[in-house]
């Protein structure tokens, strides 16, 4: 029983080949610039039956972006590689597809080369060891009507040769603004350096700073805290996991660890001890949009996912660095533009962690405990998005709790400011340099599964008793409403009633509770998208306005604000889905949830520069009367044979001189 | 340079002994009950003379409850250690103090053995193997002239040997009242057994059920998962902390570990890097009020720090089941009644732990990464309270973050139900058991210093600037609105504009930022009590109305319920405390934060039965404009030369059958 094959594995390199080959020999002698080649996820149907009778063929197919002729209208093919033939393949002059690392270094040299920007640098007599780099931006819908294929060009002064240089630390006053197809430079902005928009039409010469490092290379040896020493995660027996292909098992989880380009890992029909919980649970999409009106600063509203992808932009992780213990590493493939298939290794990474007590009750009568250790399986990615990483990860529990974690780190997005210059929009967190405030609103797709397909979505509110005086003669009693939900559409959360989404199978009873077996969200209450429903940023980015959304199920609807959010115009996702007139009521029903973090880089900000400290956020689904008891009652009680633990001895733990160098 | 000693300090067994000494011969030849001997702190003004020059003497006291002559009222002194002293001693006939263990011992051999509940006991016609043990609870008040001490026993049956057998899964259907001073049985009270609170009056013969286990010994090694191998923690190189006494040093962190029986671990007079930050950080009170109206449950009303205390409950730690890696322990004292210290082995355990990535870039032009993992130290006690288990852990960060995590464990309070019986109140979670609604919450108090003792409290709501085509003409902008607290008060949180509390120091400004330097508070938002204003739990607990309270600093203003709160018919703390007219702006000003749960064990509960998984909750404390930089810039980089992660091999991890036996 070596590697088996899934519906839902990542596409492989030899299934991008059949794909390619079949589009040039499709299009043959027409060049093909290919963005994409990727998996598109059969039909549910198609993997419910696969799994019901694994002898069912399920065709393998791919979703392909690309460019014909040189043209400057994407195409978009679905190719079944198991049959041989193209599905569908048409051109979409009015959507934009991601970016890819071709077009990126294209335009990224074009805007390195171009006279004119070099003109403009010479303006800044630099010295003669610093360079210019750019950052080409996705470009945010400013203009209805604008069809071309813009980014904008954020230029950045690197002044050392470390290849850690922060560049970041020392952004130029102005932004060209290329054309990606034509290569041409339609425009230069300069950017605005005092609290209002006004500009500065001439360029000045560039004022000296010292850019503020993250560079170990920079900051040499002595700048390091001396005294952290060593702290070592062993897996004497191996780890807990089985891995067949991409099917994992780990303490009574079974699930496919799918992989694409746009959401990164994803993970599909997972299962706790036999039973159904998930079909497919993922990152969705995630949005920036930034609070500083001033040009073209409005135009930055990033969508990391639409725009370039978690997966596409995935680390290659590496052992003792970004992962720590007993580590198990998967890889990924992307494409070159002429469809050669390339290798992303290390793209996820999947380890066991201790994360502390689990469960423990003692008996006081005579101090005999029971202590259940809180044993994780994460499954992580690194997604470097220019400036910016995020760091996604899924994480099973033995307590049935599936746990979506991200952690916010990276460098904030900058741009100069005047000496003494304060802005209502951002915070100085170097000298003539500063970073905006600005929202990150991530949506979580989740599609229940719980005991079968048919679920749906209830939401519960505490609520007192009040003025009862037969029920309640003391005034203490609150009561749970539950309301069933039966139309798609965004819902809320309300914190003064503990309002608690839940999917339900209300098929099935817990013989215990007398309640339906379900999981309930523990959602993220976050401050939802504060830009108006009259700005780009609202219409392109609907989902990013109601914490919670509920769809009745479609294949291939899985991003929140639509399939392409390169210069959207408006949201083509949860905005059109949750209008549709139709039951969500024991159906097939997925639940959306977004959440997110206003970052008010000033005045709460956290000077968090150079690199910042994670920001966490974990959204957690758990069991709710899905079990008849704890499910992690069997785990075998915690105890000093296996753990090992030692005793800090107090003259080690006085011996601060003795401390090692790191 | 061994042990140093703090005028924080917690009270050690000599100086136990010489306050006990001094009561007894101030009072000689009357007996004395002592229920607590305990740190008296200091005044602040003392311990910051004494922070300047070390040489000025601090007075050691200590606060002591106590009863005379065999007296029902309970006295409170405060005695002069240092200078052989009794400051104060007063009989407190209005307040109920603390339980404390001799008294609960009375209180339930007196019940164990009462003829009247040895005769309803009988009726339930136990098998001859079977036990009945009761759990003595507070008395939460319901007449405000009710002035005797009272303990309601809630009784459970015992059916096996094991010392972990699970009573709480077996409730008997009545509850005896007892006088704890007389030891006189008051009455009976008959528990309801369905939806309303209509009681049986004669005892029926128990129905024999299951009990749901959790104890290793009666499960049987058969029942426990197989598959879990170790996962081991080492720090070849000794901790990364220096201790010397109870003062702690670890990565640029200094502070004093307090410890008392009411509150548990107290983090006092914290810098970093050599600056103050917080004078005492501490969980100030807890209390759970239940949500079951029906007599005798409208009286569950607990304060786990008041009523008995985190310390006093704390469990003995031990390796390897608690604790994993590389462990330091701290013991605490109480006193037996007659005086004599008693030494509570390990109540703290203090160890470092892994807590992932920490931050990361990758410069993607060249893939470069620094990775800085997340060190943090734990310092973590257990504190059981009969049936629930608390585990409260201040933790710290390299990126100068403290956080205060609470994990809720242990048995929900179970009582018996008719079988086939739902009542709106609660989940049944066995056979004939049912757990009731309640709420847990808890109250942190952070007295900062931030730089100096004078700091302010200041919120900031995040808004949209609206329809200002001029400033705004895209839409897309939002400003900060920032608000100074001026009086003392109860406080709210606004989700809606991401308000965020923080702590700053007006006179100290960030020179980078242009702003005051500043901690923020990452508050919980959570549901408040939602017992109505005239309910005994909602005068009783004031404090768990409002999320955020300010108060002007005065000494020994310590519990956000007040000093007593056993029996209590007013929350004489924040209720008070927060009226007073003064200012609190630029002022040795203390916050406030009440957060917790809403435990609907029905119907969104998870069945956490028999001991349910931990539910976490954590508050950070971050700073804000407090540092020039990201304060874990110079943590060294995450290397494979310490970190010896290794590599799952293909092998390794599909060798399921391999799995060792736990």
């Amino acid at each position: 029983m070596a590697t088996m094959s899934h519906p839902l594995d990542p596409i492989s390199p030899i299934e991008i080949r059949k794909a390619v080959a079949l589009m040039q020999a499709c299009f043959s002698p027409r060049p093909i610039r290919f963005k994409v080649v990727d998996l598109l996820e059969p039909p549910k149907d198609d993997v419910f039956a696969w799994m019901e009778d694994r002898t069912q063929k399920v065709d393998r197919k791919a979703r392909i972006y690309y460019h014909l002729d040189g043209s400057p209208n994407m195409g978009k093919a679905l190719v079944n590689i198991t049959k041989g033939r193209i599905e569908t393949a048409e051109e979409l002059p009015d959507a934009q597809g991601p970016v890819d690392y071709w077009e990126w270094e294209r335009v990224h040299e074009a805007c390195n080369t171009h006279p004119d920007v070099i003109s403009e640098i010479k303006k800044l007599q630099l010295p003669p060891s610093a360079k210019v780099v750019n950052d080409p931006w996705s470009f945010g819908t400013d203009n209805a009507e604008e069809r071309r294929r813009l980014f904008q060009c954020y230029m950045y002064i690197v002044l050392n040769d470390d290849p850690e240089a922060n560049h970041y630390s020392v952004p130029a006053p102005f932004s060209p603004v290329f054309d990606a197809h034509t290569l041409e430079l339609l425009w230069i902005d300069r950017l605005p350096l005092g609290a209002g928009a006004e500009t500065v039409e001439d360029m000045q010469p560039w004022n000296p700073v010292k850019p503020v490092e993250y560079a170990a290379g920079v900051l040499g040896e002595s700048y390091f805290r001396q005294d952290l020493k060593a702290l070592q995660v062993n897996q004497p027996q191996g780890p807990s996991f089985t891995v067949r292909g991409r099917n994992i098992s780990w303490q009574k989880w079974n699930f496919q660890l799918s992989w694409n380009l746009r959401e990164g890992p994803v993970l599909s029909t997972v299962s706790y001890d036999g039973r159904s919980l998930f079909y497919r649970v993922s990152m969705s999409e995630m949005t920036v949009p930034y609070g500083d009106p001033r040009t073209p600063y409005h135009r930055k509203q990033a969508f990391d996912l639409g725009d370039s992808g978690f997966g596409l932009t995935s680390n290659t992780l590496s052992l003792g660095c970004d992962c720590l213990g007993h580590i198990k590493y998967f890889d990924g493939y992307r494409v070159a533009s002429d469809g050669q298939p390339i290798l992303m290794q290390n793209v996820i990474c999947m380890h066991e962690v201790d994360e502390g007590i689990g469960w423990k009750h003692t008996n006081f009568r005579n101090g005999r405990s029971s202590v259940v250790r809180d044993r994780q399986l994460v499954i992580q990615c690194t997604a470097t998005v220019a400036n910016y990483e995020y760091i996604l990860a899924f994480i099973l529990d033995q307590a049935a709790n599936l746990h979506i974690e991200v952690r916010a780190t990276g460098i904030v997005s900058t741009m100069p400011v005047k000496a003494g210059v304060h802005t209502p929009w951002g915070t100085v967190v170097a000298p003539g340099v500063m970073a905006a405030n600005h929202q990150h609103l991530f949506n979580v797709r989740i599609d229940p599964a719980l005991d079968g397909r048919r679920n749906s979505i209830v939401y519960q509110d505490c609520v007192p008793v009040r003025d009862d005086p037969k029920l309640d003669p003391f005034g203490c009693a609150f009561k749970v409403e539950s309301t069933t939900i039966q139309k798609p559409g965004g819902y809320d959360i309300d914190l003064n009633t503990s309002r608690v989404y839940k999917m339900i199978n209300p098929s099935r009873t817990n013989a215990v509770s007398g309640n339906s077996v379900g999981y309930k969200l523990h959602a993220i209450p976050s401050q939802m998208i504060m830009m108006g429903p009259q700005s780009f940023n609202f219409k392109r980015g609907v989902f990013a306005s109601k914490p919670i959304w509920v769809t009745k199920y479609k294949d291939d609807e899985l991003y929140a604000a639509g399939e392409f959010t390169n210069q959207s115009r408006e949201d083509t996702g949860l905005a059109i889905w949750s209008k549709r007139d139709e039951n969500v009521e024991n159906e097939d029903v997925v639940l959306w949830h977004t959440f997110g973090l206003t970052h008010v880089t000033r005045p709460e900000g956290k000077l968090d520069f150079p690199v910042m400290p994670v920001e966490k956020m974990m959204v957690s689904l758990k069991p709710t009367s899905f079990f008849d008891m704890n499910p992690s009652n069997d785990v075998p009680r915690s105890n000093q044979n296996l753990n090992q633990s030692t005793l800090v001895e107090a003259k080690e733990s006085m011996c601060h001189s003795k401390a090692s160098k790191i």
